[in-house]
C-alpha cells in the first residue's frame, strides 16, 4: 500500500494532477499475455469524461488513452503497464497563488495543512475527480481480465437527491441493463426515473447548487471463497478501493444500514438448494459472509456527497485578511458527478476483486489460451 | 498489509481462533519507552468481555491481559509487542467435523469454499468477534499513545433496531460522555434511551432473535493535515479498518448517506473564524476533507448487522443429505452484539489514526518525557 | 514489509527476546490443509538449539515446539500460526541497566540511539542470535510445503576461518549430504575438514577468541521462471531475508564477486541440450539470470562474522567516566555460530521461496492430496 | 514492495523497457516543497548514459530529462512525482520474434519461462541496464534531500578484473574524491590504476568478451541510530536495493567476506573517544551494528559480473531445432558496465536510506526552511 499505491499482487499507482501535463496510472502485476483491448478502455474513459452532456462540466477534453509501457505486439508482457491521458483544456490563469477565501467543504484548508502551501491548487490539483481517469483505464484492465473468468461488475445511478429507483433488477440480465442505462444521460435504468433526474440536476444548475447520490454496484459471477474474516475482508478492501474515490463519503454492503434496524431472523438469508446448486433465498449479506465472498451478486451502495464548487452565494473565512466574508465562486462546475462516478466505482471494484483472486493464486500469471 | 496485518508503521497483527488455546496481537512499531498501562488495556478488554450483563452472551470469561514480548521495566522497548488473552470457557465437544445445517448467513458456507473443510469451526474460529479482543489490546496501546497527544476517540450506541439517539453531543465534554455511557448496560448515553433499547434487546431475546444497531464514534483533538487524496486518505483507511470488524455492514462520514440526498448549499460547511481560529460552522464533513482531517472533530457511523446466531426456527440447506430443511440452532448467543462492539470500534480508529501520525512523522519513535 | 515482517503472500512475523518469556513466529498465508509434522519442526529447531556439541554456547534450553493457533486436527487451517518456543535456562541478574562498557561490535551503542535506552538488553534481546529459532520454525513449515513440491534446500559450512572445503557437491544426492552433514558437529561435509574446524574452534575457544565462516546453500528442484527482474529478484529478496539472520556481512549468488575478475567468455554459462532438457554446462549464474530462476541449483554463499562477544581483553569506551578504557567480558559464549546457523539459512531461503511461488500463483493456497 | 515498487515511505514505482517509448520512475512520498534541481538531477543521468566514452557502449541518447507530475511552480507538491527519459536510439529491426539461440548467462530462458513468450525481448526489454536511468533520478531527489540534512553518498571503481585499488580513503574529503573519480572515465580515484583499468577493458574490448568489476560505496554522515534488527535490517534494504541492479552478483558490508577469515579480536571494531565523540577505532562493522547506524561511515562492496553480450564465438542450444551448436552474437555492447553503474550504487543507497530515515520520522514530511 501506500499513499498513492493499491493492491497486493495487481497493484495499481495512481499519479498526474488536473493541470498538470498528464493523468497516469501504472499497473504492476498484470498477467503477460493480455491482449489489450485499447478500443474498450477508450469507451470506458469516455464513460467518465467531461462534457458528455448537459448535465456535466463543460470542460473539454479527449482523455484519449496512451500506453507508454508493458505492452508489446499489442499484448501485455508482466512488465508495468502504463497508461496516460493528457491535459488540454484548461486555463490555470485564473487560479492565483494566494486565494483569500476557503472554499466551503473545498480541500484549500486541507492542503494548507497537510503540504505546507506548495501543493498545486489548480483544478483541485491531485484533489481531483480527474486522477479517477488512471483508475478507470485499471479498471478497464481489470474487467477485461475478470471477463475472461465470467465475472462482471455493474454500477448505476440508484438516486440522485429524493428521487430514487426503489427496484432490484436482475443481475442476470446486465447486458440490457447496461444498455438502458447508457442511454441515460444519468446513467439511471429506469427511463421514467432518469427523466426525473435529469430534471432536478438541471434545476439544481439553475439555482448555481449542486446534488448528490447513491450509487448502486453489483458484481455478478464472482466466485465463492475469495476474501478472508479480518484484514482482507472484501469489504475492508472493497471500501479501501472506493473511498479512494473523492466525493464518497458512505459504502454499504447488502442491507447495510438497513441491517442495523433488522432483527436476525429477518436479515438472515436462508440457504436453499436450486438446481443442484446452494444459493440463498435472498440476499442481504450482499454476497459476503465472514468477509468471504460465497458466490452471490456482491451488492453494494456508495453515497455521493454533492459537489462542493457551487455558484450561490457563501459564507467562508478571507484568510488574508482574517475575516468572516460572503463570496461567489466562478467557474465551470459539475451539478451533480454521480453519472460520471459510475464507471469509477465499476474500475475500482474491479482492480480490487481481480487483486483477490491473483492473491489467492485462482488467476495465472500467464494468460493461458486467449487469441 | 496482508490478511491478518494492519498498519505501515503502526503495524498490527492479529492470530488466534476461539477455541484455540489464546487470542493475541502483535504491535510491530510501537515507540519505545511508553509506560505500559496494564490496568488500562485490562480495564478496554472488560468493555468487550463477554458475560458483562444480561443482554450479552453468558460465556464467562476472564480474558486477563497478558504481555509475551516488547516490554522491559514496565516500559515498551521498540521490539514488537506481543499480548494475548487465554481461551477457557468453551466446550467444543457439541461441535462436530460435518455439520449437516449451513447456518443462515453464518460462516459456514464461506469457510468450506475458503479453506476447503480445514478452518477451525468451533465458535466460529477465527472469524469469532472473540479475536477482536486482540484489536482491543493494541488499542489500548494507540490510544494511551494518542491521548498524549491529546487525541481522544470516543463512540457509543446510537441505535438499537429501530430507537435512535438522535442528539448531537458536544465532544467537547467527552469525560462525562463516557461517564454517562457507561453507567449503561447497551453504551447509550441518554438514561432513557437507553431503558428502551435495553427493553428491546430482552424482548428479542425472549423471542430467541437478535437485532443490529448503530454505532456513532467521534474523535476530539485530532490535528489538521493528515491523510491524503487518495488510497491513503482517513476514510480508505479507517473504513478498512472498521470493516475489520465482524457483523459491521456500513460506514459513514460526516453526513454519509444524508448527503446523497443534499444540495451543496445544505451540505458544504462554512469556514468561520471563531477566537482566532479558522473552523466550520457545522460538520457534515465528518472532519475530512479531501481524504484529510481539518482539525473538527472526525465523526462516522458504523452500521452492526443482528447476529446470525439465532434459537429461532429456519430454513437451510442439509449439506449431508443435499436437501432444504428446517432446523434450530442451539447454544448461547449474544442477541446484541452493539454494546460491546464500542470498544472494538474505537480500538480500530485509534490503531489507524495513530499509524497515520506516524507515517507523517508527527509522532517520534521514541517517547519523549513521559514518566 | 515492515521491521519485524517479511513476505509478501507467505508472511512471517517474528517477536519475542532472549531474556523474555518467549520467542515466536507468526505465519500469515499458510495453505489450510498442511499436516503439521512436529517432529520435524522440532528437529529443526534442534539443529540451531544451544548445548548442542562441545563447540557451540553452553545455554541449556529444550526449545521445545508450542504452536498458539492455526492448526486444527493437526492441519492448518488457513488461520495464522503462531509457534512459539520459551525461554528457560537465562540468568538477567549480571545485567546492570547501566551498562559502563560498549562492547566493541556489540548492540550497545547502536540501542542506545535507536532506543534511547528503551531497549531489552539482556542477552542482547531482540537482537539475539536466539530470535532466529522463530525464523528456523517458519522454515520447517515452509520447508515442509516446498519439499511436497520436490524442492529441497540444503546449506553447509564451508569454511571457519582460513580452512575452507573448496569440493563442488552435486546436489543430486542431497540426502547423502545431509547424512554425512549431521555427522559432524560444525556441519561440514568432507570428514577431514571438520576435524579440523573443530580443531580450529577449540583453539580459538581456548584463546578466549571467536571464528568467522562461511555458509554454502544450495536449492534442488526450484522450477525456472520464478523471480522478476527489478526488486522481487530472487536475488533481492533472498539476501533481504539472509541479512535479517544477525552476524552475516555478506551473500553472493554462483561466482559472485570472483565474477568480478572474469571475462564474460569465462562466466557466460552455455545452454546445452541433455536428455532432451535444457541446462547450462556449469552454474556461475547461481541457477539466476536477470533475477529470475532458470530451473539449475540455485547457489549461494554467505559470510559469517565471528561473533563479538569474546572473552579476550579489549579497548572500549567507559561511557559512565566518558574515558578510554580495557575491559574483559565474562559468560558463556559461543566460538563459532556457523554451525548452528546453517538451519538458519535454510529457514530464511525456504521462506523466500515458497513466498515467490505463492505471489506467482504456483501452489495452491488450500493443499490438495496430501494425507 | 512489490515487483516494481521499493520503500515504505519513500516509495518508487519502475516502469518503462529498453526499446519502448520511456523508462520511467515514480516517487511516493516525496516530502512537499523541495526545490527540484533539475541540472543536478540531469548531471546523474549522465553519468550513467550510454556513450560517455570509449570503454562503454555507443548507443546515442540524450536522456533527457522529462517530469510529468509532482512538481509546481518547480518544487514539490506532495504528489507522485513521475520522472521519465525518452528511447530514441534504437533499432529493434535485427530482433527477430523467434530467436533460435539461448545467449549464454542471458535472459532469453528465463523470460520464456516467466512470461510465456509475451516479454518485449527487445533490447532486453525490462531486463535492460537502461531501466536504471528510473533509479538515478529517483537517487537524484533522495540525494538532494539527504545534502539538506549533510549526508553524502559516495561510489567508485575500487576493481576492474584483477586490477584492483586497495587504497582506504578518507570519506571526509569526498569532495575531492568525486572531482578525482569524474576526471577517470572508469570512474576510478587512482590515476594509474585508472589508467591499467582502461587498458585492460580495451584490451578485453578487442577480443571481443566483456570483463566485470567491484564498486566501493561508502556514505558520510548518516546518523546513529537508523534501520533494525530484523527485517528492516540496513544491510537487509540496502542489498534488497542493490541487488535490483542487473549484473550485480555479491554484496559485502565493513569486511565481508573477508570477516569470514577473522577471529573476534581481530574484527571487533573497539570504540574510542576522539575529541569527546564515541566512535569506532576501525571499520570492519561497514557501520552498521545489529542492523542499525552506528554514526561511522557506512561502507559496503558489490560485485559486479562481465556483460552477457559478448562477440566471441559461443556454445548453446538453438531451441529452434533443439540442437546444441555454437554462435557469435553482433551488435554493440558495453565491455564493462562498472563505470556507468557507479551512480546508479549510489542512487539506489540514498532511496534506501532516505527511506529509513522517513520512516523513524527523522526527515518532516514538508521542507521547512530551505529558499
Amino acid at each position: 500500500m501506500g499513499e498513492n499505491s493499491f493492491g497486493r499482487i495487481f497493484k495499481i499507482t495512481s499519479f498526474g494532477e488536473s493541470h498538470g501535463e498528464i493523468i497516469g496510472i501504472i499497473i504492476d502485476g498484470v498477467p503477460a499475455g493480455l491482449k489489450i483491448d485499447r478500443e474498450f478502455i477508450q469507451k470506458e474513459l469516455d464513460k467518465r469524461k467531461p462534457g458528455q452532456s448537459e448535465v456535466t462540466t463543460f470542460r473539454k477534453e479527449l482523455d484519449e488513452l496512451k500506453v507508454l509501457s508493458g505492452v508489446f505486439d499489442k499484448r501485455t508482457t508482466g512488465a508495468p503497464l502504463c497508461m496516460i491521458i493528457e491535459n488540454k483544456d484548461f486555463d490555470s490563469s485564473k487560479y492565483k497563488k494566494f486565494k483569500k477565501y476557503l472554499r466551503p467543504s473545498h480541500i484549500d484548508y486541507s492542503i494548507l495543512k497537510r503540504y505546507g502551501g506548495f501543493a498545486d491548487y489548480r483544478g483541485s490539483g491531485r484533489f481531483s475527480g480527474r486522477i479517477t481517469a488512471g483508475f478507470v483505464m485499471a479498471g478497464a484492465i481489470a474487467k477485461q481480465i475478470l471477463a475472461q473468468h465470467n465475472i462482471s461488475i455493474f454500477a448505476y445511478t440508484k438516486s440522485i437527491g429524493n428521487i430514487e429507483d426503489k427496484y432490484k433488477y436482475e443481475i442476470e440480465v446486465i447486458e440490457k441493463l447496461v444498455e438502458k442505462r447508457e442511454k441515460s444521460v444519468v446513467r439511471c435504468i429506469n427511463k421514467d426515473i432518469s427523466a426525473q433526474m435529469i430534471n432536478l440536476i438541471e434545476k439544481t444548475k439553475d439555482q448555481k447548487d449542486s446534488i448528490g447520490g447513491i450509487i448502486k454496484c453489483i458484481v455478478k459471477g464472482f466466485p465463492a471463497g475469495i476474501g478472508g474474516p479480518v484484514f482482507d475482508s472484501l469489504e475492508s478492501t472493497i471500501s479501501h478501493a472506493i473511498f479512494s474515490i473523492p466525493a464518497v463519503k458512505g459504502i454499504e454492503f447488502g442491507a447495510g444500514f438497513q441491517a442495523a434496524k433488522m432483527k436476525g431472523s429477518e436479515h438472515n438469508d436462508p440457504w436453499i438448494l436450486k438446481d443442484g446448486k446452494i444459493k440463498t433465498a435472498k440476499n442481504d449479506s450482499g454476497g459476503i459472509i465472514g468477509g468471504i465472498s460465497i458466490g452471490m451478486p456482491i451488492e453494494f451502495q456508495v453515497a455521493i456527497k454533492p459537489t462542493a464548487s457551487i455558484g450561490k452565494r457563501q459564507k467562508t473565512v478571507d484568510i488574508e485578511n482574517m475575516d468572516n466574508v460572503e463570496f461567489e465562486l466562478t467557474g465551470r462546475h459539475d451539478p451533480c458527478i454521480v453519472p460520471r462516478a459510475i464507471v469509477i466505482v465499476e474500475a475500482m471494484t474491479a482492480v480490487t476483486l481481480l487483486d483477490h483472486l491473483l492473491c489467492q493464486g485462482k488467476i495465472p500469471d500467464v494468460v493461458q489460451s486467449e487469441t
